[in-house]
């Protein structure tokens, strides 16, 4: 599908150009930079990889590698004010959910469940922002109070239940970025929260 | 082996409760709970599989999935208290025990040599854990002054021992998880700690 | 090639006493000392492997976890002064530079592009450290203002290129890993560091 090509892109540089604003706010050097925005925008699409036993989808086509080091490459040089990083922020919204349709479609054409497709599609989207945070020593978004996650698996879970609903792909997945989209946006303007745990 | 199947359920639901004791008292939310316990539910495993380029176990059986979420969920609402905190503790002790004996015993049908097997039943009863404790930005069992990765050391090894000396695989296996529960009940109890190198 | 299997030894070897001595500083048992040191030691060449679904290189040759394990259990029992760490810098120095070649080689046999095969040189150069790093709690190298990666990228490069213009492979790899060696001990002796970003 060309749609899922555009948004698989789209998607990695816009991670790897997230990254490497926080990389440049920390006075990061270019190939630290690059390695960081490299593993944010391929990170998850690679674990969802290696957990289908599928071969890693940029082994055989360097052009992600490409999309990384330059996004990475470009931001580190021009930098990025306040008007590019809400960009960035809303570029980030379509990313995850983009990503976490993505990661669920390719799970479902390997052959797996439904619940276990909505699990690929959260490790896509998530797991590339996470691996980054670790191996730069921040707290990932697993710790802060953030909805991020959610927005991933609300996403996939979208576009599994509309295949299930025999929803053609394209409309499928247009609803399952859209309806994450949507809710990122919300959760950043208004500063939405979960709930922290009942007290015993 | 029925019994492995019934040790690796308890051992995935208690490694989920026990990280989600942890998630709860740092109060993050339910999402971010429920993926951490998942993570240190199937985390071991999902390693081990990879290393041995098995299906990862869960793949096509979304089961250890919904155990998982369910046990953190669960957790996260009605929360532990000092005695349950307890149970979890001993609970725990026969999961690491477990999971290093159906680890090495995954590992020696796989067909490698009983050191690797051993590594096998490490990764799989210590890397779920320590993988969480990494998400969750927290000190893992590595460099904290306990006795935990030579519990699986120990319960794997004894399963390798015991079928190279040509035990049957059940009694094999409860010999290997009770030596590893009884040394890391007595670690707790007793405050056991490995001792500090030399000075140079 | 001998050569490869002798520079891929010294490596590990390498590898896991570099990270032994930082654990030892940090007054860490045997047990985490001998796992870490192990990471360190073969998690590069495991990532890669994984990464071009080749069989993880130490499955069927536990002789790698033998000389990870001996190589930590001896610097955890003697200790190191000033002159074995500066003897382990240079030899360290050696092993990114070998693992990086190494790394590099192993994914053109597996039929990758060049620009790929860079990539899985840094991958096995860089990855095992990183990894014992973010294990332990420590920075990793990607965010310390230390030349290591690009030392990595070079050797991988100058080998990559070198059998491009037909080179054999054992010309090239001399090549590669004499010029990163050289680097990273210009890098370690004048304490080289790459630019920060340009300020906006």
């Amino acid at each position: 599908m060309v749609l899922t090509a555009v948004l698989d892109y789209v998607g990695v540089a816009t991670f790897a150009m997230v990254s490497t604003v926080a990389a440049r706010d920390r006075r990061l050097d270019l190939v630290s930079a690059a390695m960081l925005g490299t593993v944010a925008g391929i990170g998850g699409g690679t674990l969802r990889d290696l957990a289908l036993d599928r071969t890693v989808f940029w082994l055989h086509d360097p052009g992600y590698l490409y999309v990384c080091v330059g996004a990475a490459t470009l931001v580190w040089f021009v930098g990025a004010g306040p008007r590019r990083r809400q960009t960035l922020l809303f570029l980030d919204a379509l990313g995850i959910s983009s990503f976490a349709v993505v990661g669920a479609l390719i799970a479902g054409e390997a052959g797996v469940s439904a619940p276990v497709a909505v699990v690929m599609g959260i490790l896509t989207a998530t797991c590339g922002g996470i691996l980054r945070d670790v191996l730069a020593g921040e707290l990932a978004v697993l710790v802060r109070r953030d909805i991020y996650i959610s927005v991933a698996m609300l996403s996939a879970t979208v576009f599994v239940v509309a295949t299930e609903l025999r929803l053609p792909p394209v409309p499928a997945a247009i609803c399952g970025a859209a309806v994450g989209t949507v809710l990122r946006v919300l959760v950043i303007t208004r500063r939405w929260q979960l709930p922290a745990p009942p007290r015993a």
